[in-house]
């Protein structure tokens, strides 16, 4: 997606081989008219995929997600990160580490919002080692839910997660993916052509 | 605003004189369209009002306020409950007690991306003890940035946030506001005849 592409070279810092930093527009402070566009784009990807249910995880998921969620016309669900004391044990867990800030969490769903039946479309704002939707994954399954697929904005085609995602034979849609970030520079590999 | 009374009161589940869950719709899985109207009518508030940022809180605040920011044509900055170690220093912080998680979480948000001259709009999910609003204001105040108003999606009226965040003089639009939750029945204040 040539638009998130740009805003990347524009706005993303490098700041090791390994980690891109994109506070500026989609982590912390959020472009809301680039979230507008990646919605739509998604949406444009799943719409003749039966799609009843987006499902994501806090925090930075969810502004992808909305805009999905809207031309689609299903809800979002995101999954948190711990059991907060107002939910009940009624849940579907599976355990996430992160490499970034170096600690698991449990990510969990409620099974009231997902059930048997549902046609799920994972969304993501990055896909690096896979430990995120691995998790999201696990939890689809255990409610007997499907994946239609998995929608990601940024992926680091240079780490592991994608390999092993798309070896499980689950569709995965990265809008912009990111081939180095060596010299301080991003690198994308070619856009898929369906893009 | 009497979508969101009809779906408090279709959906809500009263837990307690205190606890409203509305975790099928807001907290937890999101309903895309009626945070669109939810965006829309605090867009159509404070369409005049020079609004230049968002300032939300991670998790439930993004989604209302994706939609806002659309309209309005400005940037949403969630504050983070906790550091990251991909971020820098650069930081302005508070703390926020909260009572339904009984525990006190630092805020924060970064310097580059609330500054002097920004008038922000802070939106948040609910508005009960005021605790995350109140933090949310000393960030504001920390970047030199004037608050315009504080939208809020379900207020507690018949707690004591409203109240004191009123008092300081700053304006507050409630888009439900909560006279009660006993006997297991939401009743609302008379909505404000501006709404």
């Amino acid at each position: 997606m040539k638009l998130l592409q740009e805003k990347i070279v524009q706005e993303g810092k490098v700041l090791s081989e390994n980690v891109l930093k994109v506070d500026s527009f989609l982590n912390h402070q959020i472009d809301p008219v680039l979230m507008q566009a990646i919605g739509n784009e998604f949406a444009a990807r799943y719409k003749d995929a039966g799609i009843t249910k987006i499902l994501t995880i806090e925090s930075s998921g969810i502004a992808p997600s909305m805009f999905a969620g809207i031309i689609l016309g299903v809800p979002i669900v995101f999954a948190r990160k711990r059991k907060s004391l107002t939910l009940s044990d009624n849940l579907f867990t599976s355990k996430v580490h992160s490499f970034t800030k170096n600690e698991t969490n449990d990510i969990s769903v409620s099974k009231d919002f997902l059930v048997d039946g549902d046609t799920v479309l994972i969304i993501d704002d990055f896909l690096a080692n896979g430990q995120a939707v691995l998790g999201l994954l696990d939890i689809v399954e255990q409610a007997n839910a499907i994946t239609s697929g998995v929608g990601i904005v940024i992926e680091k085609g240079f780490q592991t997660g994608g390999s092993i995602i798309r070896e499980r034979g689950i569709r995965v849609d990265s809008l912009a993916n990111i081939k180095s970030l060596a010299n301080g520079k991003v690198e994308f590999f070619e856009e898929d052509p369906t893009a």
